[in-house]
């Protein structure tokens, strides 16, 4: 296990010189200097699908948990890198048939945060795939390869995440956005995780979590992305697939309404303690496996 | 109920002059005598999303029957004329209540055909949303609103489906794809009901069924689209979300077999009586109601 060795580059920052990807043969220096303003779109009805002629993307389902797995690649670069994002231990398998199909180069598998409901799969696939390296945020207090913070970009080819800290449903919660620049997927893509929900959002009641802090994460982090920003959660219960900024500031039952409002919300949820959770976190917190190089 | 009143334009037919949408007040005539050649990309890893500011695009599921439900509204026309693909009974208050928040006006709820899995949703829809019309083709033998045949067009807006003849799972199942025409989605988008399934496709043991059809619809109205058509099924029950025409002709374990090994697999699924069917079928041939005037 080793720190980040990205380049910081903090969100918003317009005269940062350069960003560096971590893997040697993807190693890319490119000035980012001149940022055009876009002329985003403030239509919450537009379309919810990326245009790149770059990315692969692909929403993948585990249905026991009701997880969604997310599969990213650069296939303009040679090597088509590529990403996993939450990926389910049961569904590992399907997971990286799909990536060998498709002719990629996994080289993170990376989560959103320490989850309680499943097992994380990035152990089983850095068994199975040894190039890839885990990611997972240096707040999370979980070991992986590569512990990411906020303003930290994470390159696979030309294309980018950066990382949000969003946290309040637990304390190492991160979002993953791509990127703000001209040849990156358009409308912008936020990998949210537990913190924001099509229509719901992360409980608040276990594992460092706060419904004072989820609320000012997704107000601060999330809700201040263009309103088309495609919003991709960890979870959907009722078949949602994709919703946006615009659509959650306007239609999320919990976070359109006043902090106070919200935490009383939170606080009397009444769920069940999660069935999964006794195996899950103390199982996520080592990428899924009882292995201390994960 | 009454016969389609859209003006048939046969399928790559370049020299057709105009085609009329049946809605009066969405009615369009469009000169479409120079339809460039596009250079559609053959690489089959391309990005698995459509290109198009107009088109808004949600993938919906029914978790009891695995089943994809599709909206697809053109956003940029005043009325934001929106479609759904097989929505499901058990869903309607789902999928209605995302049409209004987003503003659409639903004008079809379509099928690929008489399911045998799931009750459809369209006489549910028809009853809550009466400006909306039911679309199934003619070959079903079921009673809709509008009954459609192989080489229409279902305009939505300045959007359009083509609607392509593939039976063989049932012998009235039809593929709908997004239009080959620079303002359309780019790439192409095939709603191929149960006839290709990711890596797998419709069982052929009844209601019509033949293997040897289904081979002939799947190779000659599917396979001959361009490789990186995006494929949406009706159903998938192993999490995955799209696959594109050039995954399907090279990985797909049913279909890449010559005709008479496919013929042998469909033969030997042993597949168990689908528990809904006495139930779904009947109820589907009248749009999921009894109700004579669906």
């Amino acid at each position: 296990m080793h720190s980040c060795r990205f380049l910081r580059v903090p969100l918003f920052q317009p005269n940062a010189l350069c960003f560096f990807s971590q893997t040697p043969h993807l190693l890319s220096v490119k000035p980012i200097s001149s940022i055009p303003v876009r002329n985003f779109s403030s239509q919450m009805g537009s379309s919810p699908s990326s245009s790149s002629s770059k990315l692969l993307f692909r929403q993948l389902f585990e249905k026991d948990s009701s997880t969604y797995t997310y599969l990213l690649a650069d296939v303009s670069h040679p090597d088509k890198p590529a990403l996993l994002i939450d990926p389910v231990d049961k569904t590992v398998d399907r997971d990286l048939n799909l990536v060998r199909e498709l002719g990629l180069k996994l080289v993170y598998a990376m989560n959103t945060h320490v989850h309680a409901d499943h097992v994380t799969g990035t152990g089983l696939i850095k068994n199975k795939f040894p190039g890839a390296k885990s990611v997972i945020s240096r707040a999370s207090g979980s070991k992986a390869d590569v512990l990411i913070e906020p303003g930290d970009r994470i390159s696979f080819g030309d294309l980018f995440l950066e990382v949000r800290a969003t946290p309040g449903h637990t304390s190492g919660c991160v979002t993953y956005v791509t990127g703000d620049e001209p040849d990156q997927p358009y409308p912008r893509m936020a990998f949210t995780g537990d913190a924001l929900l099509i229509r719901g959002c992360g409980r608040t009641d276990f594992q460092g979590g706060s419904s004072k802090q989820l609320y000012e994460s997704v107000h601060s982090q999330i809700f201040t992305l263009p309103k088309d920003t495609l919003i991709y959660p960890a979870h959907d219960y009722k078949g949602f697939s994709v919703s946006t900024v615009g659509e959650e500031m306007t239609y999320n039952p919990r976070l359109t309404k006043d902090l106070e409002e919200f935490k009383k919300i939170m606080e009397n949820l009444n769920l069940a303690y999660p069935k999964m959770m006794d195996i899950a976190v103390p199982a996520n917190l080592v990428c899924g496996l009882q292995d201390p190089a994960c």
